[in-house]
């Protein structure tokens, strides 16, 4: 895995399509350098779908870190401490909750160095004021569209109350 | 949407494909009528993208519970009790963790009655000893695809450390 | 207050009204002594207001509790249990909740030996495994109606997208 | 339910009587529309009794939040704090509590959009350090009467040790 | 009990001695009227033996807070802070402890509003930053001399290991 | 210090009395030894006033600990396992309180084997569940008669409001 | 490093001693490949001193995690259990503390594998009842020799007031 | 034991040599003290094995208390802030971890005053914000050398699937 399958796995990620004739668009690559690398990748297992979803720990992003967060008790602060969150390298989930602390997120990273720095990035957010972070020992299940957690029965009754249904 | 829309959905979930053709063999539903189906949900916004990520919210699944969840202490239990959590209809993630408590899940129903009925089926895993469950305001970020969530500098440099660059 | 205004006040409160031929009904005691009580009551601020609500501190129940609850986990047991810690005497309030314990409860007592009795009543709750009780300096607030701690704006807008509002 | 009847359960709440002529007086609508509205609320339900006890869900504000609050550490500080935290939308209870927090806040909203509103609205008070807040699941009882959860002997014999029973 | 009582109380409580004549010198109470107020306190129990140990319950002291406390993080702080807090009215113990909190605090109150100047107190110390309080319901025992509660064995054994025994 | 010595002492605390003939009755020991042993006793400052306060420090118990116990949750049971805490050799006080648990302990030992002995103590009783001890480092008051921790005004009007100061 | 350096590592460790004739005899390996074997280790900076001090992260065990254990609460049992929790491979420390968990754990692991493995063998012991564990993002020290953490002037007088100087 | 003993012992420590020339050199003490010294110390059990590891009971450091941290929370501050903490005598461990509080530290005292030193040495660290300590009641195990914690097999596999091995 080199540079160009990383900048190809970002468009993909970041258009939100794998149309190779866009990704070229956006990187530079060759079409049929994009066709040839995603072939590979999917040979690998890195991507592991037709919906190109991505094995991390393959990806070399294989520790995973639940971090929360507590944070300057401001007005509207939540928003604007939740986009500073976002933005720290590593980080793919920001939940706003209720309870002890402010935020739950969820990070990624390589390698122990790799949680130090993602610490020390949480350290450099102002509004932060105290995290506590899980070193997560392995990932049971990360499905990544949730209609698939539910039965089919299931999902329309609880969608039938909800006046969810009618088309 | 109504129970087509879901089975078509759900098939693509659990094949990782949007293949017609595939979809058809897995759920009866004519190749004509999911083709058709998939443009009504790409024009709603419950499909965001080509990469058939899903709107949450507007599937009618949009609260989303953070339950951290305490479990009997026994050898080997863990992989064991995981997989029941698993099983759990809206649970979309199961993290072992590191810490006070032993995993972390993440899960999405569509209203209170949903909670309920989260909460009593976490209390009906006979493993379960304690959950604390954590209601999220809202959700900031949830980037399904970690890649997307470094610069590409950083990737690089990251992965070579980790000799998991070479080709 | 003897036994009689204890009566006739426990009468209007579990029949919903202050009618004294429905509370002469229910208790046996004649109406012209109702009318006379409920008079002295009021003028002692007892009775604060038409709606009969009571002031509990005058009415020797001054030491309010909140008590969280963490009980036995089993499926569907939180109704049952709810229903027995609704029971115990001097309780008004019980919440089934998120959150570290399972039941906010809250209870109204005379004094210390109030306290000690309604701990134990908690004891002998065969579920409950733990209580934590919190004592109750002072209560700043305790509105009945809720629909009095809003603005008539905050109301209306805010029902109105629940689709409340049509009549 | 529009804006006349809220208005009308407001001013019912705040006099704290159902005299059509003092509603009247307060609201400026006609004591024939104040008992017309108050027959229809009655029979949806939103009115349960004479006592004009409000049933929340009914009236669109079923979800039941209890906030727990640390403030900042002043002298003469919690009745300020407690008043202010009493004037936020939705907030029915306010107990200032011995224990590891300063107060127990009992709120009502209509969504999540409400808690969302809540949490921000208790951001927005200077003197608030940090909440706590857990979503109540069920609430299973909820008596405004305390005199109606004790048995009459229990009541009797309480008060008479506090010598209050005397007339 | 009237103002000389208490005041001939507290002079042999702080005098550490029972003596008429320097209890006199102390409060200006003739010896005579020294003699016979102790008698009388004696017959009521205030005065539980000879040793002067006095009954709070029948003093009127008889509720008993437990007090931990967080302080300001300084450098030599905890000898002074503790002198502040063994200042507070109706504290009668003060620990510095190692611990997630700093100071230990017994005290005794009288009623319901004692608690509220006891915590009011507590919060006008400035270096303190958190207090948790916990209401005692029962003292089930309070033995003044340690040394009642060994056997003489025991006694003997352990403190001849430290060798404190030898005249 | 000697068994004669502790013999005396321990018999002035549990009869209360420092009364010669009483110890000799009670111990056996000859009068005149318990008037010199005393002395003795109070020139080095293990006895410290005419009262018989002792200190712990001189006496060789000069360790303080401070445990919280969680004990079995059954009907009735605070009082009969406060008693067992109570028989534990070292432990002067037994509080049960409100809060996360059951009991607030305090005792004293002369060191570390002491320590291990006193937690191995709590061990054996079998209903309790849980202890956390803390170790005091420095004792800052200590004073056993309440009356004295009030100035004599708080006193006078603290106790009037509560009718105790008739005579 | 193979299997001989790791047994003549281990010889030494348990043999308290690096004399290449001692371990000759413990390991049957020939004195001359020790000292052979020894150079290469102290040239890569695994043994880093004459005192035979390693390099926990160049032996491969560079990931410290920090176990907290509360155990079965039974008389005597604290002894048993510290003794199962020091068979745990990778253990390297045991305390029994006072406190809110009963045993500090430190053990040293090669990678995420090791530390499942470990949380299993805690898992395994009986009489565990629940683990919280650390990841030690980096250890800033770790001075085997206690010795060398004090000036030579503070260990004269702390020691001297302890009565140990005396040769 | 006196200040040349002391000497000795923290020289060897500093060196990692327990060299009587190289000590000499440092210490100025002549190399015929030093190894009559040292067989003292052998022989009085201090130093406990040819790899001199020292007997902290012995040497009269024998209370180990475990601190944990929690320190201002900016930007880079846990090495600088780790470096403090190491400086503070006695201090012989200091981990910087993921979880509720920043630092866990071991540290060694001769007796109660020491435990009181320690604890104002971290109040005068300004970054710190507040500590935990915990008295260890015995150290079941303390293994300098890790590679002793495992058996040879485990060693072996464990180091060979992480390409340790290979010389």
């Amino acid at each position: 895995m080199d540079e160009t399958d990383l900048k190809i796995l970002q468009a993909i990620a970041s258009l939100g399509t794998h149309s190779p004739s866009k990704v070229q668009e956006e990187t530079g690559i060759p079409e049929s350098t994009i066709y040839y690398r995603l072939d590979k990748l999917r040979e690998k297992g890195i991507i592991k779908n037709d919906l190109y979803d991505l094995d991390n720990e393959k990806l070399g992003l294989g520790i995973t870190i639940i971090v929360e967060v507590v944070a300057t008790y401001k007005e509207g602060y939540h928003h604007k401490i939740g986009e500073k969150l976002s933005e720290i390298e590593g980080v793919s989930q920001v939940h706003f909750t209720m309870g002890e602390r402010d935020f739950v997120v969820i990070a990624h990273v390589p390698d122990r160095k790799g949680v130090e720095r993602l610490i020390s990035d949480f350290e450099s957010v102002d509004e932060v004021q105290r995290t506590q972070s899980k070193y997560t020992i392995t990932t049971i299940k990360n499905e990544p569209r949730v209609v698939n957690t539910y039965s089919i029965e299931s999902l329309i009754s609880t969608l039938s109350t909800n006046n969810e249904l009618e088309d």
